[in-house]
């Protein structure tokens, strides 16, 4: 977990907030759930292997005995820190269904906590950017979603990102056709998903390392010398078949060809912004339905991803509720962020001597204030140069000296950009 | 804890977002800590009660053996989550004071969690707004929190309100003078706290049933018979001494006249903003200097407070840094807070027949997003009144019909204004 300084502060709180204006202006509205959730429903399933990631919180007022009664850590803990914003708002939705529109677009900016083990790169607290429709089972939930994660990396200045697509419905298609059993499906793919690490080969040695049926992997081996992505939009029903098995499932694949004209025509066909990939996985069990993630030529890692999860909510209301969504991972994206320094606000500061009365020093301040600017008071130093060039980092744009003398009509403001820079 | 449905957390980060800008406008930084931290440095006896409110976060890793050999929970939590933003701030500035500014004034806007029993308008996590300023031992400090914080609540259209002043070295130094023993300081302060409660009888009675030296007890009962406030801005220092038993602390006096005249310098003197109030102990031990309390006229309770702690940061540094800081409640203000609707942005519904074709949709969408209006899809019911209704509540100003012939040249708007509300 970290520390933000003033810098890295004011530069999250400003990508958030285009971010959040992005989705705002595609209809999606903010809400907020607390960080705490009840321990069994953070460990109702799911939510995959983040579950074991869950940081417990100790139940109050328990006694030795208590301790010495608990058969396992979790008997102890009646709450956990989320470990994701999408068990939350299944639990929110189910809460507040009647208060929220027929179609419920929401956005969630927030931190999660993970128990990982401490890696570069890997944090224990970090912000997702979720966006979610619940209440539409068609394909225009996802072309929504996919239209307002695209403007809104355009509007960060990361334009030339694009969308891998796929549908957990032809996956399943996919390793039926190839003569995969029922019961090897969820392992066949979660070995499928390691496509990017271990390689064809890799995936094919696990697949026999398993015994799964040997002539499903043959023909799997077989599928692999085909062409394997449809890189063009709108991507039609022709160039996706000929990157899937034969006789793919028709409503999963009028769904992606729907999806793909809808982000052609918001968007234009000027770049490629959605690629059909037959082996995209993405990891968690509660997908049901068309599955995204989100790749940008800079970095080889995904920057989000999301999918749909048609009966996840229906574990929690009693009632099945289509939902799917997108969740952006911010800290993977705000490294890649480089936002033009903001127009605006005159940030002064006033380098006073030791012997300026405070009455007088404050009065200059709420004068500045008072027409707009922002107004730091600093005990003039010796030597001033540091002072100055730290005040230029921090974003103060002019300073002055103010001495027993100087008042409002008096004072003349210097550029801090002028002071040589160290 | 509570979720927030999108009317109340638009109004919430709205409120916030005024604080903040106030707050930066006065020289401010906003910094982020975790929610969590050590749970040794939660338990170091720098919270008072509030450490015993201290959700604990459970071990990774436990076995069944770890449980059995735990004497008391605590053994069991590494983490805790913060109770209050104070002990995140020492510690933050202990690791990070070579990056700061020599005086470092940081804004915390950020949740607290208490484990509290659950009564009306209690919350287990709530939002606190904090400032401080670090590194500045004198009146300036006090004076400019209180500056920052009287002209956040004008911001905010809360004018009227005041803030209560002391110095914990007067009450000290009236306990003296009155022959309370040293030890009997710290409880005859906790049991004056609770005279807005339990009023002068109260107190009295309780100092007796405590056993306290007799004499100091009679003096503090023919002390209360006389006036108890300054109420006036600028009080000067005949005024406190009006309020004081005879030779108070000298430098704790001068200090309270200045910050009563700065605030009047940069505030005016028009309205009383500042009550020197010789019985205003604020709760918590670690305070050395001078405290406040912010009131309002529509409220009997405090919306906020503070002081200065010049010992605590030490403790985590090992190096003395003056320290003080003001909290504003924020859940106790937002209720009180009304602001005028925010101009701007055109937010407009397409109610839309079922049979628009979804590419069709995304491109008027696309096309009024890009002159910067805000659009939600919404499927045409039978019965559109209530739909309207209910989106002219969330701020939804106009909506247009969409059927499979509009065109982004062919929408009239209409605004949801002149529709009948319900």
């Amino acid at each position: 977990m970290r520390d933000f300084l003033p810098a890295e502060k004011v530069r999250r709180e400003r990508i958030l907030a285009v971010i959040r204006e992005v989705y705002r202006s595609h209809g999606f509205d903010e809400i907020e759930t607390p960080v705490a959730e009840d321990s069994e429903r953070l460990h109702a399933g799911l939510g995959g292997d983040n579950e074991k990631l869950a940081f417990g919180i100790l139940k109050r007022g328990l006694t030795r005995d208590d301790l010495q009664a608990a058969q396992e850590p979790l008997d102890l803990a009646d709450l956990g820190l989320r470990f994701d914003l999408t068990v939350p708002l299944a639990r929110f939705y189910a809460s507040h269904r009647a208060e929220l529109p027929a179609v419920f677009r929401s956005i969630q900016i927030a931190p999660v906590w993970r128990a990982e083990r401490p890696q570069k790169g890997r944090y224990r607290q970090f912000v997702q950017c979720d966006i979610d429709v619940l209440g539409e089972p068609g394909p225009r939930a996802e072309a929504e979603l996919l239209v307002a994660t695209l403007d809104a990396l355009d509007a960060l200045g990361l334009a030339g990102g694009f969308i891998r697509v796929n549908d957990r419905r032809l996956l399943i298609g996919m390793l039926a056709t190839f003569g995969f059993a029922p019961d090897e499906y969820d392992g066949a793919l979660v070995t499928i998903d390691k496509l990017d690490k271990i390689a064809q080969d890799g995936v094919l040695a696990e697949l026999r390392e398993r015994g799964y049926t040997a002539a499903a992997i043959d023909e799997l081996e077989t599928f692999f010398s085909r062409p394997t992505t449809a890189e063009f939009l709108p991507f039609g029903d022709a160039a996706i078949r000929t990157a899937l098995p034969d006789d793919p499932d028709a409503e999963a694949l009028a769904g992606l060809v729907a999806i793909g004209e809808a982000v052609a025509a918001a968007r234009g066909t000027d770049a490629v912004l959605l690629r059909f990939d037959p082996f995209l996985v993405r990891g968690m069990g509660y997908y049901t339905g068309p599955i995204f993630e989100l790749a940008h030529p800079s970095v080889d890692y995904s920057l989000g991803g999301g999918g749909r999860y048609d009966g996840m909510i229906g574990q929690f209301l009693g009632t099945e509720v289509p939902a799917t969504g997108f969740s952006l991972g911010f800290e993977r994206l705000v490294d890649l962020v480089d936002l033009p320094a903001r127009e605006g606000v005159e940030a002064i500061a006033l380098l006073h001597d030791a012997d300026v009365d405070l009455a007088q020093l404050l009065t200059l301040k709420a004068e500045l204030i008072a027409v707009g600017s922002r107004v730091r008071l600093v005990a003039r130093p010796k030597n001033v140069k540091p002072t100055l060039d730290a005040l230029a980092k921090e974003g103060f744009t002019s300073f002055t000296f103010v001495d027993r003398s100087t008042t409002l009509a008096s004072i003349a403001l210097r550029s801090l950009n002028e002071t040589p820079q160290s």
